[in-house]
């Protein structure tokens, strides 16, 4: 693999145009300070750069850019096309968005565009080619940013036209699309292409999440992730035209709902993302995310955004406390950034997001807490130079992420409201992390060959090709742990018959008859082998063994004693299936059954509650430790004599971490 | 009375047009394991029989009848008008409904046509006709299934207009008109027809469930049900003209709000009902609802839809236990059912209700506890043939339950949000239930000479007639039984005026003069003569006696020590008057004052904790003898000897029966 | 000054338009008997006195008038425009108001014209003119009240337009357009003034209540404030034409977020107000919207409406209990208050209000326990007659309160979504309210030296001119109190750059680096020099000394020990500044600081728990002594051996006041 960048990226969103000019070298002497190398600009500004139809006005932003060139600035160039320019929806007002109460929009907001205007994608594509042409080949543009954060739907009659060309060219006839959606259900059938209708509160929605046909809902998902990833690409290509090898990236949003970034990150050159954790979000969700971000390409990310300490947009914005900005920056790079980046460079005077953090705050000086931890990090960062770009996180144990799947199982009606994707991942993924077990989230359609296990949870809709893959897979050895709401549909939402858990029944040696839903206020229990129990909620597979023994059986209803959880030898390897939502006790007892079938080895064999990572790269081990506990713990012996590659300073037996200290290790790698 | 049927049908929805042939031939197979006897087919096909404006196509409709009938099936054959073609949208969008918000709906989902369209009208209506002219004449043919649970509502041009007609033609005069909307207060008296408009988010609603003016959205209501009955009635007669025997019918939904289903009931020849309890709604309360549907027609009804097992549309979809869904059908025919039919015979592979339970489930085969207890069930029901076909359930309670009563109570604003009639009418239900004592539920005009106690609780609207037949039935000796919100308005949600509770004020021989308004966090109680307490919440009345004695006094507030609870002898008969909302144990000691007066007979004498429901039929009786308790409880001595028509077995001296355990007994009547 | 009136009005809204004439006599009557002197009419009649475009009625009306002339009423003479007339609407629908989601609507409800149709407002004005021709020199006519409280929003064409022009002038250019509302932010820089649209769902709207841009959606506000007041002014002023001294007034309605009442009380002769607490309302609270509707013109006002039991548009609408009609009027004469009116003297037939209370209940007659209550109260009125009109409330406390800070305050995008204005005012106010410390609610642009102390709490947003005026009320000796959120954004809502509280840090000797945001389950707590400890919430000001000393530190978080509440002294006077939400006893500690620093007295220096307000006139103080609290309390001994002013009788030393009792005294001033 090749590094994208020559050092770490340190800096973050930066508006200029939006402060008079003797703000700009006063930001210069400060950012300086603090070691900032990197900004990102030109994000929000078409109105500025293109203030009417046919004019372009670059003065201000060569400016920028000529200012950041002279200080040696890694420049990340976005193409200002998240926002319409207002005279652009005056005159022409189909470029704004229709929503899913089916009304149409006028000026406002962000992310406002229709993708399938003709006139948003003229306009946006020129305007991506000037900048290219303009700027495409200076040395100082690092790194191209298309748009921004893209996402949100439309349901306008453009859109609506669009799913009908898309759709005639997955499914080619009406027969196919008919099959399915399935829509001889309530008499749907449709005999013409126009008879189809985008699935909104006009249509086929149900309350605001739910929908009468799955099947069209998530086709309409597809077309719009598609559809705006058309707009991507159509301005990676202009931008591509004029500069032939500057990387090209927009940011995503970690677990986003809105679109499939596996198939989006193919068209990137570097996946980047903003990493926005609530006050009250584990740090396991985080590190699953930034393993997400960095699953997308199988290769090291960019940090795009992270406050620097509050934010304004959640309900309630706490500052990060000393040492937390730090904590999280490190535990980014140690899941795989290769850079860290800020929203913003400096606080904004108005508009919504002037609460946000930023570098500089509303006081205007460099006297700030947040400062000063700003600064201690860019020195940091600075010592380590190119230490760990494009390092390495290896993992033995994948976890299965499909956008398909977080659409189709969110969508189903029955047999609970509950479930909930992204946590149901979350559950599993966070028994390796507390184990320092490296974990690759890894698409539907995977080498699985890669992993000693494969975690599928929530496998609601096993695709063509998937049984075969994965039955190979544990054929060959391989471990595979699957659970609940696993293996009912197809890839159009139709139901694999023959019964549940359809193609994955086979190596799991086991059929499911019933899925009882239980409400919030009940329990069921599994009763493992050994004795120990351990709650079970939200659903209750009803399991026949076929083949596969129980590991652990219901503990009361009607169902007691039949099993719960099973485990069957398919050729050299083993299935795992899960059949109740257990409490972390007893998904973790069958989290280390699957780890220690396969022996999975974890970063540091020793639990002590610090989070440890590993990156490599050219026959080193980076290791990072990171206390996010609120006790004081003490390091692993095995680092005890090793240099903090942060401090410099040898780090001594029994030296304790308190909360959000962070050491990072180079090991020797030994073959 | 004359039976509909000859045998219990036993069935279900059925569409073989979602499948392919072969599994036909299986469903046939295995159905006939299960002594299934009946299908219901065509529900939703309209796209599929008329593909185009033009064109009819019953192939495959003849096909399924043909088989059906071959194998001896009561087909109920519905005529698939609940879901518009897609075709007819395009090509017509007027079709569509327009909502309560004011959005004009496009394609999607089912009852999404506008009842005033002529072009739904004329469509709709032909497509009957159609299926009469071509089936009419099919023996097999055992009832006609009009449209799927109708409902909804639509607030477009072509229903305003229509509105506006249905106004004049009730009216006469807007001087009339004015005055029954009290159109005075703030100023909205109109001088032209044309001036009204439909009650919704646009005009007169207020928030989601409120309005301005009462009066003009219970006749929005009205409207609305009279609108869609008119749709029922044109197929009806259009179905009559090809077939003049056959029963006709459309399926209900117990208490659902949209419609007067006591109106609709005489347009029917026979009830029909979806009963779908939830995993925590009261048995009692499913008790209400059949002896509602009982109650439309005072006649057996047709269970038209349940689940074997699961539902998918309700936010926690639990198993039915082992037993339950016979119990339940048990419950159902012990209350006048002659049908037992389920939604649905085989479970869709796709669309929003692909989880929702049927007795042949996505395993495709009959090896299924499901479909073991749908068997078991059938073997009981070809035992029992026509022993209970058309069998009485004579009551000498009636309870009160009127549409208008309903919409009047739940629209007013004041003296507090928390009042729902179904809620309220089942506390006063669930008295009865638990006592074994038969109740009827009886519309606001009837024959009250039939009963010994007539309950009327929160009789809101008290309309033209009703103090006169009350007053005539308690002179000759009735027990009247009435509440707080009762006796305020008259048809046209305009106050009584001379003092609550109005017209019943002389037979209940008070004078209300306030209504206090309790929030959820206080109470007051309510102080017996004989020293007993029960809290009171929601509304109490402050009642002076104006010849009534006083039953219980509140216990605190300023109004301490005044009458709660009242009973005044009229005539030969009894009034009860409760002022307010008590818990149980309050309730039942009123209930049971009243009960004791009249002398009202329970099944049996002994309170067990079980359900004990009686039909007649030719000088027998059969009890249906029931558990829905947790735990075992003895059966009744008076039945020790007796056989259990399921089982065969005569019944022991203290016998227990299980949760779900069923009785049948047969008695012959001494006259 | 000079009493608008020569007698407490006392009577209320009046609606015999509603009722046949036998009633009209009757009402006479019974309120002769209550001592009712005063009629509201003609509130909601437009389309009883203008039936047609054409055509005016008034022939209903000159009865009323005529009717309660001969009976000497001071009549309260509406102009009936608050609900637009059905044939308005069909004729003209542009007259129908555009909601916030962009649905324009149809005829229903009331406050439903737009401000800016100029159809609307060419027949307001000749309504308003008509009726002013008529009655204009009717000498019974004692008030003008033009439409009714006025309120609501319109996002229609005509008002987009209109904004458009109200932001002409008020900006001048789009240079200072663009730089006010900052939109260079998101890029929304506009080049033509058509490119403005309002702010709602449509456009910068998020959610229901928040906005991407709190400076359009600001301005929207005072644009929409000014655009009713417009339509005020219009009538007003076509009533003036010929009525040239008739007061002339609108109801408001307390805190009511949606129109700026300083700038409305401008054009209005009187105040007038409609008093409607909810059954859990504070008594502190109403004492503060009275003050506050006092203080928009430091002025006596009317109290146009109350009921005199029951409201029926709140969730729980409990009875007043006895007496506490009574003690509520007296809170308001107390509080300023030269009328008591009630809404509505006969309780209505139909319409959404047909529960809410009224001096005559449905049952027609005077027997009622209300009816009592009011004819008490008139009795008791009548003998004060015109004692205490136009009497002063004096208060060495101002309070400031400002609507641009209310809609700035809960606009504003983080740190916290819990911040609401008036229940953060009150908190301040209270702590005065229970010492019996007189406060005036004062706006921002108040004359400061009529104040020992000024209480700027959540001073969100410091508008121009506002450092220099509360600076020189600080040096000239001024107690200033402000708080957390506080000088944080200028009039535009753009922020005082250079550190919080930016204009007021000066002052305070602080200056505030960030502001955490705290959960509702999360608290620090200040701990004061003394040792004392008070919980904080919601946020809390991370604050360094810049001069001021501190009167508590933190007790928990990384900034445990550093200032939470602060005091400085500046000139002659004293600044507090108070970091975090405190509890309570905080708060008072602080309060009580600051009200020795200043020397504030109370009405009377004993504290009991007793309300206790005093008003002055002519050399003579009337104090009003009332019990809110469940217990007994003893009188104040200062007041023993006086004469109360309601029974006539000496008050005893040691006399008990129970729940709701009322004393009035009458003594000397001494100069």
């Amino acid at each position: 693999m090749e590094n994208k960048f020559k050092r770490i990226l340190y800096g973050g969103d930066y508006n200029p145009n939006q402060w008079p000019k003797d703000v700009w070298d006063e930001d210069m002497r400060i950012f300086k300070d603090a070691r900032i190398n990197s900004a990102t600009i030109n994000v929000f500004s078409w109105a500025r750069i293109q203030p009417a139809e046919e004019v372009y006005d670059f003065q201000e932003l060569d400016e920028i850019v000529e200012m950041l060139g002279r200080e040696n600035y890694d420049i990340v160039l976005a193409t200002s096309t998240a926002a319409l320019p207002a005279w652009m929806v005056k005159r022409y007002p189909e470029v704004a968005r229709t929503d899913y109460e089916g009304r149409h929009h006028k000026f406002g907001q962000r992310h406002n565009a229709c993708p399938n205007s003709p006139v948003y994608q003229k306009y946006a594509k020129a305007l991506a080619a000037e900048l290219a042409k303009r700027y495409g080949s200076n040395k100082h543009i690092a790194c191209w940013h298309i748009n921004n954060e893209y996402g949100g739907e439309c349901y306008c009659e453009k859109c609506e036209k669009a799913f009908r060309v898309w759709l005639r060219k997955k499914y080619q006839t009406l027969e196919a699309l008919n099959k399915a959606w399935n829509l001889e259900f309530w008499g749907h059938t449709i005999y013409d292409w126009d008879e189809v209708v985008l699935p909104n509160a006009l249509s086929e929605g149900l309350e605001n999440d739910k929908t009468a046909f799955a099947g069209i809902s998530i086709d309409y998902r597809r077309f719009n992730s598609d559809s705006l990833l058309g707009n991507y690409v159509m301005e990676r290509d202009a931008v591509r035209e004029y500069d032939k090898e500057t990387p090209i990236t927009t940011n995503l949003m970690g677990t986003f709902k809105g679109l499939d970034y596996f198939k989006w990150a193919k068209e990137m050159d570097i996946v980047s993302w903003d990493n926005y954790p609530s006050y009250d979000t584990p740090w396991s969700q985080t590190a699953m995310r930034h393993d997400l971000m960095r699953g997308l390409k199988d290769q090291p990310f960019m940090l795009m955004e992270q406050t620097p300490s509050q934010q304004n947009w959640q309900p309630y914005n706490s500052l990060k406390k000393p040492g937390q900005m730090r904590a999280q920056s490190y535990q980014t790079i140690a899941h795989g950034a290769d850079t860290i980046q800020f929203f913003q460079l400096r606080r904004s005077v108005g508009g919504c997001e002037k609460f946000h953090g930023a570098v500089i705050a509303h006081v205007g000086n460099e006297d700030t807490r947040v400062f000063r931890e700003v600064k201690q990090l860019g020195a940091e960062l600075e010592k380590l130079a190119d230490t760990t770009l494009g390092a390495v996180n290896e993992a033995e144990v994948g976890i299965i992420f499909d956008w398909d799947n977080y659409w189709a199982l969110e969508y189903t009606s029955g047999p609970t409201v509950d479930l909930k994707y992204v946590e149901q991942i979350h559950q599993y993924y966070k028994y390796f992390y507390e184990h320092n077990i490296a974990v690759n989230m890894i698409p539907y359609d995977a080498d699985f060959s890669k992993y000693k296990v494969v975690v599928a949870p929530v496998l609601y809709m096993v695709k063509e090709g998937m049984q075969e893959a994965l039955e190979a897979f544990v054929e060959k050895g391989g471990i595979l742990v699957t659970t609940y709401m696993s293996g009912i549909v197809d890839q159009s939402d139709n139901v694999h018959l023959g019964g549940y858990p359809g193609p994955l029944g086979r190596m799991a040696g086991i059929w499911v008859e019933e899925i009882d839903a239980l409400a919030p206020e009940q329990t069921n229990s599994v009763v493992f082998n050994d004795g120990e129990e351990a709650a079970g909620r939200l659903v209750c597979d009803i399991i026949h063994l076929r083949g596969a023994e129980s590991v652990g059986n219901y503990g009361s209803d009607f169902y007691a004693g039949s099993p719960a959880v099973t485990r069957n030898q398919y050729g050299n390897g083993i299935v795992y299936y899960i059949g109740t939502n257990m409490n972390e006790d007893g998904l973790g007892k069958v989290m280390e059954m699957a780890a220690g079938d396969a022996k999975v080895k974890p970063a540091v064999e020793i639990e002590t509650g610090l989070e440890i990572t590993c990156r490599k790269k050219g026959g080193h081990k980076y290791y990072f430790v990171i206390n996010f506990k609120d006790d004081e713990i003490e390091m692993p012996d095995c680092f005890a004599g090793c240099k903090d590659m942060l401090s410099g300073e040898t780090i001594r037996g029994g030296e304790i971490l308190s909360k959000y200290d962070v050491k990072m290790i180079c090991v020797e790698e030994r073959v």
